[in-house]
Formats: C-alpha cells, sequence, structure tokens
C-alpha cells in the first residue's frame, strides 16, 4: 500500500478549508508548524536512551518519537534558511522555539515580506538578539546545522535570484539538513529538478506538514510528519491517514515504512 | 530567597508589552499559552518510569519535567471550565491539544464571548466534535479530571453568575483539579477569598503562565510555569527569574523549592 499524498493543489485547498471552516487563524497554524519543525529540527533524544543502544527500537509506547541527534551540547548553531512565503514563516516560528530550546539560530531571509505577520515574527527574533545575515556562504562555514525553509507546496517553475547559488550550497554541505514540507526546488509532485540548482539535493530529513507530498516518494531520509491539528472531518474530505502521534508530541517520524502511515 | 512573582498591574502590562513590543499576537499567546496548559494538564509521565519506582527522582538532565499522574488509559474524560475572558480562551485551546492527544474533553462555557478569536477556539473544537455543556453538575460527575480556566490575573473582586455554584463544586469535588494562571476566585495578590466560594478551594494542580503571581505563596500543590515565550529583555523589564524548561518542553514544574526558580 502506497503512503497517501497530498497533491499541491489539495494542499492549497486543504489549507483554505483550515482558515474557513476550520475557523483558524494564520497565525496559529503558522505557530504549531513552526513548532512541528522545531521539535523534528531539535532532533529530541530521551537522555535515557544513553543507558541503552537499542532503546530508539522500543518505539511506541515505549519511547518519544522526536530524536535528539543533534543535541544543544554538539552544535547549537543553527542556519535557518527562510524564503519569501509561508514556508520561510515557518522557519522564522521554528528558529524562535529552537532560541527557547538553547540553540543559536542564524537567520538568512533575503527577500523579507512585507506582510504583517511575517514583520512580527522577524521583530520577535530580533527581540531575543537572533542574527540575520545576508551572507550565506559565510553563515554556512559557522552552522552545525541547517534548517531549509526556503519553498514549500505552493512553490513551482524556476528558482530565483538569490536562490540558485543557496540551494547548490546545501545540495553540497556536508552538514545536516531539515527540510521544512519540501526539499527547496523540488517539484511538489516530481521530486528534484531534472538538472540545475537541486538536481541532486537530498537532506537528511524532511518535515511533511499535515501530510507528505507527492515528492516523498523520491526522498531518501528521516521523513517527519507535523501539525497536530487537522480534524477527522478534513482528513476524511482529503483522504489522508494522519500518523499517530506520540503523547504531547506535535512532530512524528514515520521513516521509510508505508505502514507507519 | 522568595519566589519572584509578577502582580496583577505588572502581568497585564508585561501582556501589552508582548503585543506591541513584542509583537505577538493574541492567537500566537493564547496558542502557546493554551499548549502549555495542555503538556500539564495531560501530567506526561514517560512510559519507562513504570519499569523503575524511582525514575521520577532522576529529574534534570534525566527525565522530561511534565508527568502523566493521569495517562488517558486511568480516565480520558477533561472537563474544562472555561470563563468569559483570557483565562477561558487558554481553556478552548488546551482542549483542543488535549483532543489531539487522546482525551475526551468536555468544554463548560457560560459566558461566550463574541470576540472574534474566541468563537473561532469555539469553532475549532466544535469541528472535533467536542461537547459543550451548561449543566456543570452533571458534567462533573462525568469527568475524570478538571480543568480550571475560569479566572486569570484579570480578575478581581466577586465571582458573578453563574460562577459561585461552580466554584463550590470545584472547593468540594475529589477529581483532581488544575487551575490556569490563578485558583479561580482567588485574589491575585492576597490569595483565598475569606469568605463564600473559594474560600478552602486549593486546586491539585496550578500552571502559571509566564510567571508565577503573588498568590502562589498561599497554594499548595504541584506547581508549573507554563509560556516558553518570554524575552530576556522582558524578563528583565518585570525583574524574572524565568524557570529552566527541559529539552522541547512548553512547561516545567517548579513545585514548592524555592531555588528552582
Amino acid at each position: 500500500m502506497a503512503m497517501k499524498t497530498l497533491s499541491a493543489k489539495n494542499a492549497a485547498a486543504l489549507d483554505k478549508d483550515l482558515m474557513s471552516i476550520g475557523a483558524f487563524s494564520i497565525d496559529q497554524l503558522m505557530e504549531l508548524a513552526g513548532l512541528s519543525v522545531s521539535q523534528a529540527g531539535s532532533h529530541f533524544i530521551h537522555p535515557l536512551a544513553c543507558f541503552h543502544p537499542k532503546l530508539h527500537l522500543l518505539r511506541p509506547p515505549y519511547f518519544i518519537s522526536v530524536f535528539r541527534i543533534h543535541p544543544p551540547s554538539r552544535g547549537r548553531r543553527i542556519l535557518v534558511a527562510c524564503g519569501p512565503g509561508n514556508n520561510g514563516g515557518d522557519g522564522l516560528v521554528a528558529a524562535r522555539h529552537l532560541w527557547h530550546y538553547g540553540y543559536k539560530p542564524t537567520i538568512y531571509y533575503p527577500k523579507q515580506s512585507k506582510n504583517d505577520l511575517y514583520q512580527r515574527l522577524t521583530m520577535q527574533l530580533k527581540n531575543l538578539s537572533v542574527p540575520f545575515t545576508e551572507d550565506f556562504p559565510k553563515a554556512i562555514k559557522e552552522a552545525d546545522h541547517i534548517i531549509d525553509a526556503i519553498f514549500g507546496f505552493s512553490f513551482s517553475g524556476e528558482v530565483r535570484e538569490p536562490f540558485p547559488a543557496v540551494i547548490t550550497s546545501l545540495q553540497e554541505t556536508h552538514l545536516p539538513v531539515t527540510s521544512v514540507d519540501a526539499p527547496s526546488s523540488w517539484n511538489i509532485e516530481d521530486g528534484p529538478p531534472p538538472s540545475g540548482p537541486g538536481a541532486s539535493f537530498m537532506p537528511g530529513a524532511l518535515v511533511s506538514l499535515t501530510a507528505p507530498k507527492p515528492l516523498v516518494k523520491f526522498f531518501k531520509g528521516r521523513h517527519f510528519v507535523g501539525g497536530r491539528f487537522v480534524s477527522p472531518d478534513i482528513a476524511q474530505k482529503y483522504d489522508l491517514d494522519l500518523p499517530e502521534y506520540e503523547g504531547i508530541d506535535q512532530v512524528v517520524e514515520v521513516g521509510s515504512d508505508e505502514q507507519k502511515l
């Protein structure tokens, strides 16, 4: 049985439904989406796991589902690359939560929106003295981990400036990269572009928000699903198999095992 | 050294600061406040604890800070009593998250606000088929746990109808009660009222949002602090000692040990 996915068109329709019949504001949804990303991005592993090397095999109900493979003690510096739209907004929210978890985020956000919400999310980071940089090559040298929040499910067509070089860097870096909703530059239905920036981009982790998109069939890496706010009615309307979150987690690792979704 | 607290006046000023210089929207703040309450309300205990009776003594960094003393398997029915203002809004958000955690919330919300945000929070619960009741005595008989989100830091003066009987019920029940920010009917500075409803009300747990209020010195029970969004600047302005949250938790138990804050 193939993993059920949500097309780009249906992802946009579902978002509209959440904000109309679902009665959510975009502030709420982005807060919860960014929180999901931060929980995956921090890769929380329960400290008891160090006592038992196979403890991570004891999944539900014996283990929480988000692992801290990069605890702050092993590298706090997280570079968050934000695009101009909602994907970038999710990245801004995630960066704020990561700061509160003890990480040291730096934000690359070259195309800042004039939209009120994004301006406020930016100010919330500035109030925490989180640095913003315009020099991606320098920033990547000073990072331990990267969050790719450049393009999400509404991306199509060509990667515009200044992002081609950024995507090439993400493709070439040896640092761990966590992508939000989609590896940036990938087509939502068809996966990696046939050539150019991103053609061989394969992030180590992907956080699908609300539900996986068709591109996941081209993704090889750790796969999380976040966005614990979908009602059964909406799940049914879009024929989604929502994952089973653990306890109070806002994100769940679904891996490549199709049965898990 | 006494626990640092935030007066009712300063709590109101801090809230204003969060939404002006802090650049937060009320939607964001209420979402995070309600999430904190839900994490305390679900009393998350790591399932491994069942293997070792003293595991809960292995606190930081060996244990997560919110205990599930009432896991869903031991009673999923949570009655959430919501007042007419922001405290009630926090309760509505908490109820939604608790539903997603697998609990069965029922909402008592007799004075529903016409404010757009509260109407949307209500609709979000109705979309999950969460029942609303107007019969508190009946609802309390069918509950395993109660969240008291009736009055918060802006409460003063007398308890108005229909809440006196509700507060008397909360005072008399043997069910566990978790209060949001303040045991309802308590004066924010002076604690329990000298007589009338609430004079001997002592909930089992209290979740102080942003920072404890002066009433905590009259409180005997499990004390949590939530609201992981305060910047160092604001903490300094209001002379707060923010608690040290664990990992990705949105809430932390501070107990009665003054050194912990």
